[in-house]
């Protein structure tokens, strides 16, 4: 599970003892129950107990099945992601106590990721030659994963390949859907790479409430507003799971290979699946792990097994590639590196994220411009006292004002952004 | 989870129960820990304790988190298929302390299939106006489920399909193989339907120490024996999972509807699937499950969905469609029915089965006739006594007898079909 891949109960990290420990359970009582030999049955106990003391000086805690070790190594690759501290950070939760939002530094260190700081956006800037985009300057993609390796490659002129995606859960996107989109666009203009994009629909159908026909139909028009990012034509690939699982075998090969190298108690303490999960959940990690590698794509890369990935997201969803991390040496592919962005803040205040499900705390691309007016002055969490007199004597509060939080993205590139998707004509999809 | 997919806790099966109990418990826990009102945690506690009231009223036993209920309720369509009496029955493991092989009668009952008695015999020789094939009449085939539909399908001009399936895991089929491949065949010639066979590459791959090629190319190996057995080559579709799921978006939209409706839980409970295993194991089921569709086979149905499937198998391989049958109705899919076969027993005797993993144990349809003479001669176990004295005057005891449990499977068809697979070139598939 960790990063060096090194053998051995010496190096093995908390989830390792604790998989060796339930498989261990599982054998003395399946011993138990076929009445095996006493001895044998007594070298299994042995075991188990020598587990269990290892487990306890590693983790400080007593081995308990069915409840894998919580973080208590954060800077291994490969802990369970949520409720450490008061933040709430996974692929489907994002809250905080905080009007400030998320601490995104204690994230990094809970994450096991690294800070992007000063001396990679100087390093960017010259080995690209490009003025950094300011999404990079600003801290708003503020986290990474073997940039530096990518950089290297890309000095060497060795390929990369860029891989983003969206959960299609709605008719229309977001405006915080859109900042690893134009942030990818970006990367694509400067490093002139292709680009996959994957569209989940599979996903939402089956986490929400929804028909596999609305999933797609979503995948479609979301896949609308993606194209009007405007990424280069002739390198960029769009997909839905749902019909390129059935047009790949290259794909469906390595969603198999995924999922033959990652156990249940392994993506319980990832995702924390629990046994009431359907089966569909508790698989679909190695569906958005796939596109990592590069042989998901014959038709781009001729069959190659070593084109690195680099994928930017929004920093939920990295216990999605911290799995695929872990798994790709495994399979003989190389490990994608990533660019974490911060979440938009809803409008109702950074403690959560835009929500496409709550229509009140997001402002939509199909939103006209008089609903994006009216749902500021409505929703849009103000840092202002609450009497203009007050206000006038003692100012607002930038730290926590919505808007103002809004523009440090941005809002002039967003705004046109929206009219340019809903005024060019697109063709169906 | 029963076959009338009745509501309401009165009609609840154990494993529903286990369900919801699983559910209520993650749900207490999860107030817990957001500290939420007292009131709302005691109305949680007291669902909780009232659920369990009912669990040992209906189970008898008391329930235990991460234990699902053993298959108390034998006439249920959902049990676990295991570990009861002497029989271990399930995909991967069949043995029996007895030297006359599993008691099929004791599995009729505890899997809650039907016997083929003589009343359902001559309905298929009445209803086809073909004497029926001697795996029927010999009780080869012993076991089924809903084929009284079948034959009021065929008898109002409806359609239906066949599907039958082989995970391959060796180079050669052995004989054992050839049973359900055989009776298909003479159900497609009486019937004059499509017949859909699965090849389990992807199964393999993730069971087995094999690499995704060396399954793929067993497939392929695999697919040349099936085609021998001479069935009709405009009604026949021979797919490997590996490439099928590439190639058809509708199997694997069908895949994604079935994992969507199956729980770990429940899984566990049919398989016997443990915290340890890898996700590709707890999820494969629904692969399995999935040509039981019409609609997977959009090529061959035209996207109806309506036209039932009947599955001639080994037994070992109900489990598969327990699940299968439970799920249909819930989107919107006719149940499949299936004829169930004995096992082909090895040739150390009736306690367990061929397997193509011990080649002693197995005849394959690559050995040549020396080597199954050689292999009968030696390791055949047979029904005589211990010296020729002794044999001559009390007799063999053909119960026991490996070589004549053979006969009744009808020998001369099996060794005349491995001749003509060998011998008749066969282009690659």
């Amino acid at each position: 599970m960790t990063d060096c891949q090194e053998e051995g109960p010496g190096n093995a990290t908390p989830m390792e003892l604790f998989e060796k420990l339930t498989a261990q359970g599982d054998k003395v009582r399946a011993l138990k129950t076929e009445k095996a030999d006493k001895a044998d049955i007594d070298a299994a106990v042995q075991l188990l107990l020598k587990l269990k003391v290892d487990y306890k000086t590693l983790t400080g805690q007593d081995y308990k099945a069915g409840c894998p070790p919580s973080n208590s190594t954060p800077t291994q690759d490969n802990g369970p992601s949520v409720t450490e501290g008061e933040d709430m950070v996974d692929p489907w939760n994002v809250s905080t106590s905080s009007a400030k939002g998320v601490d995104y530094d204690k994230l990094i260190v809970r994450f096991g990721s690294s800070k992007i700081d000063q001396e990679l956006v100087d390093r960017i800037e010259r080995v690209t030659g490009q003025k950094p985009h300011q999404f990079l300057r600003r801290g708003i993609f503020f986290s990474h994963r073997d940039m530096h390796q990518i950089l290297d490659a890309y000095e060497n002129k060795k390929s990369f390949y860029l891989y983003t995606g969206r959960g299609p859960s709605s008719e229309a996107m977001h405006v915080g859907h859109l900042i690893p989109f134009i942030f990818t666009k970006w990367l694509q203009d400067v490093f002139d790479i292709p680009l996959v994009i994957q569209l989940t629909d599979d996903e939402k159908y089956l986490w929400k409430d929804l028909s596999l026909e609305e999933c797609h139909r979503y995948a479609v028009e979301n896949a609308k507003d993606i194209i009007a990012c405007g990424f280069d034509v002739n390198k960029t690939f769009i997909f839905s799971d749902l019909d390129y699982m059935g047009m790949s075998p290259g794909f469906y090969r390595n969603v198999v290979k995924v999922q033959k190298h990652v156990t249940f108690n392994q993506v319980k303490g990832i995702f924390g699946f629990t046994d009431s999960d359907c089966i569909g959940k508790i698989s679909f990690p190695a569906i958005q792990a796939a596109p990592s590698f590069s042989t998901s794509f014959p038709q781009i890369f001729n069959g190659r097994k070593d084109v690195q990935c680099l994928i930017p997201c929004a920093i939920d969803q990295d216990p999605y590639f911290r799995m695929t991390r872990d798994v790709a040496p495994r399979i003989g592919y190389p490990k994608p590196a990533l660019l974490h962005s911060t979440f938009f803040p809803a409008l109702q205040g950074a403690q959560t994220k835009m929500s496409a499900s709550d229509p009140n705390s997001s402002i939509f691309l199909t939103d006209t411009a008089k609903q994006i007016k009216n749902k500021i002055n409505k929703h849009a969490f103000s840092g202002g006292k609450d009497t203009i007199e007050e206000h006038r004597k003692y100012g607002g509060n930038a730290e926590v004002d919505v808007s103002f939080m809004y523009l440090t993205f941005s809002w002039k590139m967003m705004s046109s952004l929206r009219r340019s998707v809903r005024t060019t004509p697109v063709e169906p999809f």
